[in-house]
Order: structure tokens, then sequence, then C-alpha cells
């Protein structure tokens, strides 16, 4: 029996990958050292704009918050298939970071950053479980409020 | 000469390993590639309720902020045993990261997080001496005033 | 042709590295671990003070934000040149993490944590190009304006 390819995987839970980010002048969206990739920190961008701006209990919802981790994670693997040619590359998951930006007395970042992990566990099953930190941070680049930052072993 | 186990020294300390977390849906509590073990995000709970909550600077003192730091670090050993089998597993500790709850102008995270560092010296010995980062962040998951992270390098 | 020392290239862009700080009791300055050098988190200390202190978008200006990167990132390389003898045995820089203590509505992290970003540019060339990732935190130890943290392969 063959398994659909992750990509495909993607596709059949409805999301397709966006475009990876320009380079930019300073920094790479990824670098690879031996079998880890450790990917930048990467914002909900759709079309270059935040999906949504503000904090997490204040402007922005657990649910908008839990979509823009998703849709953090989602430009995530495009930055993955991106440098290594393709998802299937992703041997597993090895670390996500959560930064939320959060209003004074908001404690659920990890409600909001199940938006990526639950996402990456659809898409690689047993090998998109991986450890994690969740965090409340002030302020994030953009006024967004999620950023991730990922490590993935490369087969 | 025999030197203890690094979990007799725990116990001669006075320290006893709490139960390791149960695995959640969309995370583990650690990750293993190579020789680097990646630990979750942990906090300071005992008995799965935060050893205290709120910020240091605020609601929370220097010594309690160490004792959560502690904490935390005796939770993360749970989750080391718990994957190796054994903290003899443990050929050296990597890097902690110590994330501290923080009210504005507090800024002893380091004295926070030595609660975490000065555990693993006392346990591990030079094998213990790690590279460290800490920074004060806005919120922390369940009001925690500490959560820290861990990368231990395995035999 | 031969190409300068990056530490060479440091003298020529008018930079000179200063004393790497010196071992403390719970945490070490870096940890190396098979081909990777973890850097602990750095603050912009001149003789062992803040260049600035207060944050991003009230006490210290964008201007002094980045001045302040880029003097953690010389305070980093004192540090890895320390660790391993010579900047020579740096074979790529692979992570940054720039922690910038951001007051409400600071949003300029990737301007502020590309003070170090630059550098590490200008040093090492496309082996200086990493992967990133900025966030905005509430405080940071000493009242510095930022924090940053490294990864490094060696040869």
């Amino acid at each position: 029996m063959v398994r659909l390819t992750y990509e495909n995987r993607l596709k059949e839970l409805g999301y397709s990958l966006p475009e990876p980010p320009k380079p930019v002048a300073s920094y790479v969206p990824s670098v690879r050292v031996g079998k880890l990739l450790f990917v930048s920190g990467v914002l909900p961008l759709v079309n270059d704009r935040p999906l949504y701006t503000g904090k997490l209990g204040r402007e922005v919802t657990l649910e908008q918050g839990y979509e823009a981790a998703k849709v953090a994670a989602l430009n995530a693997l495009s930055i993955i298939k991106s440098s290594l040619g393709s998802l299937e590359k992703v041997r597993r998951v090895v670390r996500l970071v959560g930064y939320v930006a959060s209003a004074e007395g908001f404690n659920e970042q990890p409600k909001v950053v199940n938006g990526a992990s639950d996402l990456l566990i659809q898409v690689f099953g047993e090998k998109g479980k991986h450890s994690r930190v969740a965090v409340g941070v002030m302020e994030l680049p953009r006024g967004a409020p999620v950023e991730i930052e990922m490590i993935v072993q490369t087969k």
C-alpha cells in the first residue's frame, strides 16, 4: 500500500503551499547542517501581509491565533520544500517554538501554537510529532500575533 | 572509586523525580535526533499545578522564581530519564533556555534561571555545565513564572 | 589569491574583539557538541556595562538598537574565538536569535537584529548567512535592549 506524498496529503487537507519568502539581505530562510535544517522565524503572512495583527487576549481571538499559527506553519513548510526540494526529504520534525504576542493575563499560548502542531501531525503523521516550546512575548515583527521557528531532521 | 549515579545524587540532594508528564495530542515531551535530545518547554508544575503563578517583580519573589526554575528542571530531568531510560545516558547538558514571566522593570532573569542551572551542576557536575539564555517574557502558559527548554547530548 | 582572516576583516571594518566574558558559576559561555557550537545569550556589554538600557520604542532608538545588536554580536564573536581558538574555525553561522526588549507597539525587531546579522555577513561573507529569529520580549537582563544567541557550525 502506498502512502500519499506529504504534499498530496496537504492538498487533500485543503491546503496549498504558498510561494516561499524571497531571500532577504541579512539572513536566509533556512540553513542545513548535517541532518538538521534550521528554519528561520516565520510569520503568518498571506500575500506578504499578516493574516491578523495584534495580541492574543485583546485584538486577536483564540480561533484567529490558532489559524495564524497554522498559516505560519504552512509558510514554514514552503521554506522546507524549497530548501530540500521536496517535503519527502523530511525525516522528522524535531522542534517547534511558538512565540505568541500576548496581552496581560493571556495564558493560553499552547492552544494557539496547536494550530501549527496539529497541521504538522496531520501532514507528517508520527514523523510530525515534535518537541515544542510555547511562550507569550511582548511584540512581534509587523504586529503579527504569532511567530514560529522550526528544526527538522532530513533524510 | 565509584561515583553515585546521577539519580542517586539527586536523592542525596533531597530531590525525587516526579512522574514524567503524559504525552499530549500535538507534541511530545522530547525528540532525539542523533546524539541530541530536544526537551519540550517545561513548566514548574507540582501535581499538575504551577508551584507559583504570576510574574517576577510583582506577584512572585526572586526566591520563589529560583525555586520554580529548580522544579521545572526536575520535571525536565524526569522527561530525560523517561526518554533515555536513565539519567546515566546523559553525556552533557548542552543548552538551557529560561523564559521568565517578568513585570515591567524586572531585570534579574539570570538569578531566577540559576535555580535550574545550579541543580544541573549539582547533579551532573562538569557535565552539567551548559550554555544558557535567559530572557523576560510577557506571559507563560498557565500563568507560570518560569518555563525552561533544554538540549542534552546523549551517550 | 588569499583572503583576509575573519579577524583581520573585523579589524579592517574598524572593530576589535572585546575580552571574552569571564566564566560564571552556573553556566558557561559556549558548549560544543560535534560540529555545533552553542553560544550562550550575549548582551551588548561594553566594559561590563550595557551600551544602552531600556526598550525599543521608548528609551532606545532604532539606531541605538541596531548598534547594540552589533556590539552583542562582537561579544559573541569574542566567545567563539575564545572557544575555538580562532574565528577561522567557523564553517558556517547556523542560527541567530535576537531578543529585543520592546515597548508596547514596537514591531521593528528585524531592523534591530540586522545590526548583528549585517556584521556577521560583513565578516564571514556567504558563510555568515544564517537562519534567524527576531522577537520582542518584555525585559532583558541588566535592562539591556537586545540579547542574541547563536549556533555556529565548526570545521
